[in-house]
């Protein structure tokens, strides 16, 4: 554990946001943001539990306001440590909705990510792994289809931002990656969902996920992956 | 000229859209859409000096009330008349600005687009060429870079949508395409910014544009395109 | 129709092949190549009894002594005529057989076009269009999927010296382009495979496709299309 | 160190090959293939050296009697241990030469590793990793360029079969993936090329693709990479 940095994981839940909490805890501290401390206080009390440490920060990642007045109280509670390490996963509702029925409203990519940068910018010289900032993404970040223009328009601009961040502050040091994530996540409230025919591994295991966005992290700057596709091995693509 | 039916291009301004204009007034009645009349007025005066039937109208793509009452006044101006043609020409201001000043509301994809769907629907059955909703989109929706995540966000999210579209309304009989423009516009205010070299027909002419979309609206449906890139001879990519 | 030019179809029979000599005979005499004259005889034939210019010759586009003599021939019977357009459409058996079955062999990407470039450099001078290298391709020339492998490695082949050609011979004048055919052809050896429910154009065209090959030919060189895709507007994609 | 499994390395040299090797050798065996046993006699010996197991054997990869002959060997000098990892290295001389000057003999894929993929499926019930074939490409994967066209080709009909076998093979358990490295390789003979202004990093490290590949071959079954890019951080793309 090296408290001189810290990670943070700004989407947090049962599935992802907490597998990717526990892995980065065995290395950093981390930070968990999300709408709802419900979503972060049972992770944060296990972490801690395990001898990690860890701490939860209900914010709003979609409200500029929001998001400084949290990062703001991350650099006074972590008393000098930098930041090695932002993963964002927003994984929003995937309303399946005709397009005429969409608003403008709901085109609306996420860049709270953004937030996290200087701060990534700061660990560049000092972390032993080059400061990642790593964003999940889904199989709609490829490709738009029928009555998903919402979600696909969302996860395209997404991906956008990724590749534009990625090549404005890699040669800064900032190693910036995107996370395709292509099939059904194995977390337990998605049980009753059947993929792949209900095959054993059929869905992504959120730690194996996490165990990939960790080895993004670990990369030497001289071989950067920008972006990594994830699939079960009986997934059709 | 069939005025059974007309065609809408909305994003008017001296260079592609004029172009548009011209080229579907040979076929169609044409309505331009624009925030400044001043961007439509001599458009307009020139293809009815030419025998053409064309209409402007002062409308703001981004605000849904306002393309509301436009797409109202159109349907009451065409007696009947049924859409068979609409382009999406936005070319916003191309800011170059480091994604760190970014805000929030820049990263908006346009959807004006959608308005026109449901009266491209009325005219699977009649309208000799396939109804078509084509859009144009740029460099940048192809792949982000550095200082351009903006443009890059909305012209990701603006080609999500356009394949969204494309894969939900073609087997409906509505040809959507996205046309990706690489390269430099040959229009009249930019004739000082050199590109290639300043060789001759280095920059895409707006007509040669035009005549591509054209050849999308007049494809059989038994072979459509979803995408089409166009650039000048000598451009590298 | 202009004497002064001519085109080629590389890969005739009574498909794509024998729609794009239709389409191109049009404009110019056209020359046949297959590997059996009963390929290209009665296209030959009806071409001329509708007042057309045609030949045929019997070669193979796999071998380079082959099709040394056949533009050899070409050469002497054109009278000084230069080529125009050359169109290589090899939509050899697509046979499904597991990769362990494959053999070395199957794995050849053909390059035949090749032949041609030299023939379409002359003519960037005087040619009305800008002289052509139009391939055909499927969708295997976009991805691989299983038991395909020697096709999508023959078709991704085809594709990297499409690409490669048209960035070397681009600036020199010459346009290349590669049309991806993403759906089964409507052909009247295949009226038995029942394709996207056997619904009203859900098979392309060869003339639809033919049709769009030329509009690719008469692109004017500020905006040429790399590539183009086609497919019905049922299908899936 | 499992003895009752094994990697092979196809294509070994002082670079990439080198370090999969004494990456590999961590965990398993390794077997070394390579048309001239100078390219690897060395590193066996390091590797013995070390504590590890490794053996060399002269084959040509892209002669099939060869290859049957060095995986009859393989078998027999293993007794019984089982193949769970096989890495596909070939960088032929990536000659710049006009297209016109090609040969079709050029323009063959190497499909070596397809003699690897029985061996692998028979160890798919006992491996603790997944058994895995990992491939390694290059930018000229994923496009075309003037001049590189047969480069091209080759990589592109590598990178075909890869997704082809990727498809067949990963619903029976074997992870098959491309690693696509997009840069210089920081290899001692390549010490005189100046690639990103000679910054520190800005060629790949031989250590640090092994350590990706490394992280594939671990990946679990459920969270599969298809294709992963790697290059310098101060790389333009």
């Amino acid at each position: 554990m090296d408290k001189r940095f810290y990670a943070i994981i700004m989407g947090i839940g049962p599935g992802i946001g907490s597998a990717l909490a526990f892995q980065f805890a065995k290395f950093y501290p981390v930070v968990l943001i999300s709408r709802n401390s419900s979503s972060y206080e049972s992770i944060v009390t296990d972490i801690k539990a395990n001898g990690g440490h860890a701490m939860g920060i209900t914010a709003d990642a979609s409200d500029p306001n929001s998001m400084d007045a949290a990062f703001g109280r991350i650099e006074r509670d972590m008393h000098g440590a930098n930041l090695a390490l932002a993963a964002y996963n927003a994984r929003g509702p995937f309303a399946r909705k005709p397009f005429l029925e969409l608003k403008a409203e709901d085109l609306q990519a996420s860049i709270a990510a953004e937030a996290a940068i200087p701060l990534l910018l700061t660990s560049v010289q000092s972390s032993p792994n080059p400061p990642s900032l790593l964003v999940t993404g889904a199989t709609a970040s490829l490709r738009g289809s029928a009555f998903f223009s919402t979600v696909a328009a969302g996860k395209f601009a997404q991906r956008a931002v990724t590749q534009s961040l990625a090549r404005e502050f890699g040669p800064q040091g900032v190693h910036v990656a995107l996370v395709v994530i292509d099939g059904g996540i194995d977390v337990p409230w998605a049980k009753h969902i059947v993929t792949n025919g209900g095959v054993e591994d059929g869905k992504l295991k959120p730690d194996a996920i996490a165990s990939s966005l960790w080895h993004l992290h670990t990369q030497h700057r001289s071989s950067w992956t920008l972006e990594l596709d994830l699939r079960p091995y009986v997934e059709k693509f």
